[in-house]
């Protein structure tokens, strides 16, 4: 059996290491590649190339920024008051989805995870104390994800903040909206009802 | 809500324009690339390039190559008394995975397709009959797809050449190995059996 042309056999195997991309699909992706004008192909390498070179962490909030410090630190039009914590910088874009919340964010660049070698000196938290010093910050959000990692990450952060008398709240759990009470699995549903809010 | 700083935006945007990828994935995908080393993002994009600009057609058989004529055409071990008709580089890359084919390819880049305004002398055609004269092709398989324009290219091609002499053969239908009669639409049914073979 012929293998792939060397060039193309890089391609796809470059493609293949991608999340969520198998070597069918790599194939698929570099064929397109291939069938796509020149100028179209140089556009694709720039921009990964160019978001590699000029994306860098935020200083104050370590989140994913071309600017240091990131255009959500610097806008004095939101709120300085409140802080939310997340894990991810793609949790800022989705808190950000939501067109709601106009504080400052926290990225803290992983969970604690006992199980994996993470503990709270391996995530971005030093920084966040470091924040709250002297800052007029009356509120943390703790949006964390809700499974072991971020619940244990929340409770410890929790407490650490607390006695600074500092407001430390949690987003709630609950049924997804359009979610179905009949699939919600037992933990979800326990939350929901805890959680629940009077008319 | 803020945007996507622009080089992320940008990087998201030549991802999504790929076939399959849609928004999400190419959120997901350029935040990986983000996290890359950078040695690792920078052999990503010189893939693109590299195919990009190394990457021709065979002038003999169409196929996709990074020499031309193409390893397969320049193989004086493969059989040169029999070409395999497809419709795209990927249905060589198919053949050539049987390990059993060792003639020669010739690729059509399309189907006839009078629906789309895809006639005769818009795929790669002409080039198989030159080929075909003062050869010593004995067989042409044709492995066009099974569907509308793939067989309505094969009836023209077949009725092209047969004239002249040459055996042409087209693959089988049937229902596919590991696959189940009660799921087989009646049409493959139908050409399957139509097929059968005496055992």
């Amino acid at each position: 059996m012929k293998q792939y042309p060397k060039p193309l056999g890089r391609l796809i195997n470059e493609l293949s290491k991608l999340p969520g991309i198998g070597g069918k699909t790599a194939q698929r992706l570099a064929f397109h590649i291939l069938s796509l004008e020149d100028r179209e192909a140089e556009a694709l390498a720039h921009a990964i190339t160019e978001a590699k070179h000029t994306m860098k962490y935020c200083s104050v909030c370590g989140n994913l920024t071309d600017e240091d410090p990131c255009s959500i630190c610097r806008d004095k039009n939101r709120r300085q008051d409140v802080i939310c914590v997340v894990e991810s910088p793609k949790d800022v874009m989705a808190m950000e989805r939501i067109k709601e919340f106009d504080g400052l964010y926290h990225v803290l660049h992983g969970a604690i995870s006992p199980m994996d070698g993470v503990g709270p000196e391996d995530i971005n938290l030093k920084q966040l104390i470091v924040r709250l010093q002297n800052s007029e910050v009356k509120e943390i959000i703790l949006a964390t994800n809700p499974n072991i990692e971020g619940e244990a990450t929340a409770m410890y952060i929790a407490r650490l903040i607390k006695p600074s008398g500092i407001k430390v709240s949690r987003i709630a759990n609950g049924i997804p909206v359009g979610g179905d009470l009949e699939y919600a699995d037992e933990v979800t549903l326990l939350k929901a009802v805890e959680g629940r809010r009077e008319l």
